[in-house]
């Protein structure tokens, strides 16, 4: 039987992490989630999913949520009545990370999944960055974002997705050691990158 | 004609960083530098090579060398007699490895190759990361270092190599965002991370 592969990639906004992982997901013919994950888990937790959708990747806060949350009273988590709805919202991805991880090899992206599945010892953990001119050149043109808006836009989200990383882990964001790989995506094409991660992690087999 | 490879590499101690780039120069057939720059260094300034290795890596100070500096004088540094020996030494290494860079394809490892050669739009910047288990295996089985000293020796050493890059660039060490690719060498064997490599920048061809 082939080990099962569990790979997560954290991203720059606009650095095309997302499109590597899919990609990767595809070559690799294993799962792949990126913002499904907030369906499942909106699903899961019986928290609105305009509401999930709307704080994705955004740390603790205040907001209380007491929506039904009876659904975690069965799978081990306990009440979360006292937890702000982020909060919730976060565990409620992280028990649907791990149990996607158990039963299938996966791709995540985002949503600290490395560090939620930091003790697989066969999890590979990917960061994406990328100089920025390319990001702002790929929120443009592919995430259809102005280009006045463009700027503000990436360091806002990742601002967000620093605190949110930072808050829920006692790691820092950016860092190469929590990292098995890192790449430049401004450095080299996305498909040779995806061609060396596929090289790469077969080779493991 | 072939395009010309720049490939630095920088190195937490007992990663395993050197011999992935002197494995990588063998494969790419292309020139290596470690430890070999200090000595075309300390020739080319005149200051004794002993004391010129003994300095190796290490930032800034204040011991002043005043021993032949006039090798200087002809090659567009002008007289470095106010400057500290470290700080002649940084210049003298900076100056070598933009020559060698002009003149060939090679692999630098560790002095901050990364930022000297940051103007080179070919230059490939890599980062070789490994677990503490490892590092402490590497040093103690490959560099003979005592199993009590080998913790406080990779400390010592990293945080040496850390003062040394924060000191004579403006970034910050150990951040992804510095390196076009990080790998950490505990995750996968330094032979596969090799190929990796030799497949990824000969795929730029």
């Amino acid at each position: 039987m082939k080990q099962k592969k569990l790979i997560t990639i954290s991203r720059q906004y606009g650095s095309g992490g997302r499109e590597i992982g899919s990609k990767l997901a595809k070559r690799l013919q294993i799962a792949f989630y990126d913002k499904e994950l907030i369906e499942m888990a909106a699903e899961k937790s019986g928290i609105d999913k305009e509401l999930f959708s709307a704080n994705e990747e955004s740390a603790g806060g205040e907001i209380r949520y007491l929506g039904n949350m009876m659904n975690f009273l069965g799978n081990g988590t306990g009440s979360m009545l006292n937890l702000s709805l982020k909060d919730q919202m976060y565990i409620t991805q992280c028990n649907l990370i791990e149990q996607l991880a158990e039963q299938e090899s996966v791709v995540f992206v985002g949503r600290c999944a490395d560090v939620v599945l930091q003790n697989h010892p066969g999890c590979i953990n990917i960061f994406i960055h990328s100089n920025l001119e390319n990001r702002k050149k790929r929120v443009i043109e592919e995430y259809g974002i102005d280009e006045k808006q463009a700027l503000e836009t990436i360091e806002k989200i990742d601002r967000k997705r620093k605190n949110y990383y930072e808050y829920y882990t006692d790691k820092k964001w950016g860092r190469a050691q929590n990292f098995h790989i890192v790449l430049d995506s401004s450095r080299f094409e996305i498909d040779k990158l995806v061609d060396m991660l596929v090289f790469l992690i077969n080779s493991e087999e």
